[in-house]
């Protein structure tokens, strides 16, 4: 099947949103519809779209899985509560760090989140509502990469847990499929989505935890959560694409009141890239970076040590697990 | 005992060779004095001083342990003949890597060069060669972070496993004692030592074994080896105080031909300091930023991505293992 893009440049957003919001009535007619909340704008855009379709028989939920940045979940549900849009706040932290416990390797780790999200908690979520329709943000550069086998193949239904052999019935819309992010973050800005929103920095599917290097605990996110809020509040003006703090894993030796001290090195990453498929560190004045580096090494506990990736992508890719 | 610095500023390096040569000559008279030339600005000197008031009598020995810079070996010893000193390579790069094996804790690692070096292959020496006077380069600074517990205390008979109380009559020289860095770059300067010796960046002790972290083996001094060298061309005008490259254990994503791949990461540190002992990271331009990430990922089998260190020291240290 081919999917026929709707270059940002040529999409009429207005247009745009009153023919998803009849295809999406035509299709859940009467039915409940499900979908998962992360604020990202993919499916920040697909709930708001969702809800002008259906109103309340859009179930939406967001799963707190942990590994989300500082103060983010509650923000997330206030904001679409603004909207008049009621999210779901579900607490599944303990769930989640239960299945990565002792988990380094990234592809597993990404796996392990995968399952956990789709199958033990929101698949579980998607068959107590007996929901038949679910709505995903999935978006063009999406498909491109999973037939490039960049990122794992993914199948949502299967994903979910769902055997639609035996569970007949089950539909997904997915009505981003033909855009690809700027034209997302257009039609965000004519459904009235606020700027921290539409124009927000892309954040990946497992969160603080694709920040990390080796195992991932309450402890390890609750550092790169630290060290992460200070690289966005100090790149905040920065106009960069993208911009993260990394966890390591290899400890160096550093030196505090005249001491050795074997302590934890965070990598800050900023990227300057029109579409994320080839991009360069930004161009930071030294200042800003002495002041970043002086800020993680004096405010997050046993980090002695912070470098800048300066790599071009590619052979460097944005994220680091 | 209290030792009486020399600083820089007031040291007369004529008068302090003739003065060194003199006290060298007085205490060994004909006896044998041995020494271990690292090419480093401090064993350098110290093994002119000894030829000029030894000869012959003083055995000068370059250790191999397979952890120098490229070419290093053959061109120090290179160096000495045109200066009419005779220095003796000894290939002992297999007796480090088996002491290196399956060793990741620094402080063990160090422990083991350490033991490797004295006890097992220059203690044999000064054992074989029949020596009773021992040349060594210590400066001041060595002693005053040795007292301050940053580096391991070290008694060097005891290192060399020469028992002081069995083996009666050994005699350690120190002729660098009184003088810090600056000083012995000036009196290695009189010395007729070419600039490449005097104006040498420090280069520390377990050599690149100190800029790998993880276990230390052939292939991968060979990765940190040749990212070092790229390091160096590219850095040599960039009139720091000393930088370098370290290849982490830590894996990284990256992608080359579309392809992921899970590569290495080489961090590179380049510092502006004046003792060392405070240090700020140099402020490259970012085109010379660039160019050493895009050398390295290309020239540097299975490295995939290139940090720069932006730490202050304190709390970072210059060194990271």
């Amino acid at each position: 099947m081919t999917i026929k893009e709707i270059r940002a440049g040529k999409l009429k957003p207005k247009a745009f949103i009153s023919e998803k919001i009849k295809e999406i009535s035509d299709i859940v007619g009467n039915g409940i519809a499900i979908n998962a909340l992360s604020g990202g704008v993919d499916s920040s855009t697909v709930t708001m779209l969702g809800h002008k379709a259906l109103g309340e028989r859009l179930k939406t939920y967001f799963i707190d899985h942990g590994l989300m940045r500082e103060g983010e979940p509650q923000s997330v549900v206030d904001l679409f509560g603004k909207l008049g849009v009621r999210v779901n706040l579900v607490d599944a932290r303990e769930v989640f760090f239960n299945a990565l416990k002792r988990i380094e390797d990234p592809e597993e780790k990404r796996e392990a989140i995968t399952k956990t999200f789709y199958r033990d908690v929101f698949g579980k979520l998607v068959r107590e509502t007996g929901a038949k329709y679910l709505m995903h943000g999935t978006i063009l550069t999406d498909v491109d990469e999973t037939v490039a086998g960049i990122k794992r193949q993914h199948n949502i239904l299967t994903q979910l847990g769902i055997d639609t052999e035996k569970e007949f019935g089950y539909h997904v819309i997915e009505p981003l499929i033909q855009l690809r992010k700027d034209g997302v973050r257009k039609v965000a800005k004519a459904l009235g989505l606020p700027k921290e929103v539409y124009g927000r920095m892309p954040f990946l599917g497992p969160a603080l935890a694709g920040r990390i290097i080796g195992e991932v605990t309450p402890e390890r996110v609750e550092i790169v959560r630290k060290a992460t809020a200070v690289v966005e509040e100090e790149l905040a003006g920065s106009g960069a694409f993208q911009y993260m703090a990394i966890l390591h894993k290899d400890r160096v030796t550093g030196m505090r009141e005249g001491k050795r001290e074997f302590g934890l090195q965070i990598e800050v990453r900023c990227w300057e890239s029109v579409d994320a498929r080839t991009a360069m560190p930004a161009r930071l004045p030294f200042k800003t970076l002495t002041k970043v580096a002086e800020r993680i090494t004096s405010e997050v506990p046993c980090v002695v040590s912070v470098t800048y990736n300066i790599t071009p992508k590619p052979p460097s890719t944005m994220e680091a697990v």
